[in-house]
């Protein structure tokens, strides 16, 4: 990716990138996209810089599609990272090296940069994982078994997971994420596998249905031994209402 | 301001500034801090830009103690703005015009700037307001009575107020806005102002009792006619873990 944005420096804003986390959920399992590109032992997130002629926003779903092939996805920015030291003369020197740029074309890489951080929360099964070229791997790797990576991606990745903890406290998730009909054991299964931690039965069922946005529908789980559970599924209206203005389950 | 910086933009980090939406409480007033330059009608955040040797957490405490006089204040970055449109040629002209730049040398504040917002919370009676030139206005001002505001800084604004308000069920504020020893009534007026809304007596002193920050001390505020009212204060340990692990209310 840098080397076409390195000949073509002027056509982007100076000194800012997007880097996404983007997490995959499914079964019960909770991983992270993420890249190795041929010149770094470690791995990053998958990242780009912003076209002077487009949002941040829209560069950042760029970077989402482009690496999952998915479109209309909650993406959500979450912080902004700039601290002087987490620009590497090191990571610079070795993509400068690895493209064959000159010092002096390469300078505007090798500027500080500040990264504004966007997560996203998609079902993995769904996204096709698109490396921009064969010699660079992305993978989904569980979100406990990350490996070293570049820069302060884990402090951005870390932040991220922290953010997307809070966040299930201010509005719905589960949308995309789970079957169209699911079990309430199943969605709390969501909530503990995102919070890592035991949810209690009783709570979990009083908070997730005074919120409003479940269907009880009128039948049961099939191909369950004893006592088939009953199906969910979740009012789309009432759901986007939820998501718009915000859980409210404040003062 | 813009001159100094423009005479040394190649200290600074390019198409990047911040602003700080300094919000000022005292006695039922929720206000805001906002600058009027010499060379535009219209209101503006305080804002600055990034010294390349500075972190951006840095030069948002600059921007805050500059502006008030106020230090190891709570400054919160909240989001960053990225729309192309968000830039505004007449703006920079204006700004070009009176400070008698040549266009050439004003190039790097005529480009693209993308704004990290920050956000913080202090009793307007402590702080003083800092003008930086003698043209220039600096004032408190009524949230509710907030003039035209230059760029996309209403934008700004409106979205620090909405973080405040929902990270208000997140963690405890009130230290330092309140007199040492205070009444739940006043307590609650805080949480009132901010929220601008009612809220329930017995639900407020059940929840904000609930967090357990609060010291009910062995005396009633005096001065008062009839059923003087009990007076608290924030056990400062217990208020400075809740803000740092936030008020776990959730899951």
């Amino acid at each position: 990716m840098p080397k076409g944005i390195i000949e073509n420096s002027e056509n982007y804003q100076p000194g800012l990138s997007i880097d996404c986390v983007i997490f995959g959920f499914h079964d019960n399992q909770l991983k992270v996209l993420l890249i190795k590109t041929p010149y770094e032992e470690k791995w990053s997130l998958p990242g780009g810089f912003v076209p002077l002629e487009q949002d941040i926003d829209t560069a950042a779903i760029t970077v989402l599609n482009d690496r999952t092939g998915m479109e209309g996805i909650f993406l959500r920015q979450f912080s902004t990272f700039g601290r002087v030291k987490r620009n590497d003369k090191h990571f610079n020197d070795l993509v400068l090296e690895y493209y064959k740029i000159p010092k002096e074309a390469g300078k505007w890489f090798a500027q500080r940069f500040v990264t504004i951080g966007y997560y996203a929360l998609v079902d993995f099964l769904k996204a096709i994982p698109h490396k921009e070229n064969s010699k660079e791997k992305i993978e989904w790797i569980d979100h406990k078994e990350v490996p070293e990576l570049i820069l302060d991606h884990k402090e951005i990745l870390d932040k991220a997971l922290a953010t997307l903890r809070i966040e299930l406290n201010l509005m719905p998730i589960g949308y995309n994420l789970l079957p169209e009909k699911f079990t309430m054991p199943e969605l709390q299964k969501l909530y503990e596998t995102i919070l890592d931690k035991k949810l209690d039965r009783r709570n979990f069922l009083r908070k997730i249905t005074n919120i409003g946005i479940l269907t009880k529908l009128d039948e049961k789980k099939s191909n369950v031994a004893h006592k088939a559970p009953n199906l969910y599924s979740f009012d789309k209206d009432r759901y986007e209402e939820v998501l718009k203005n915000g859980l409210n389950q404040g003062w």
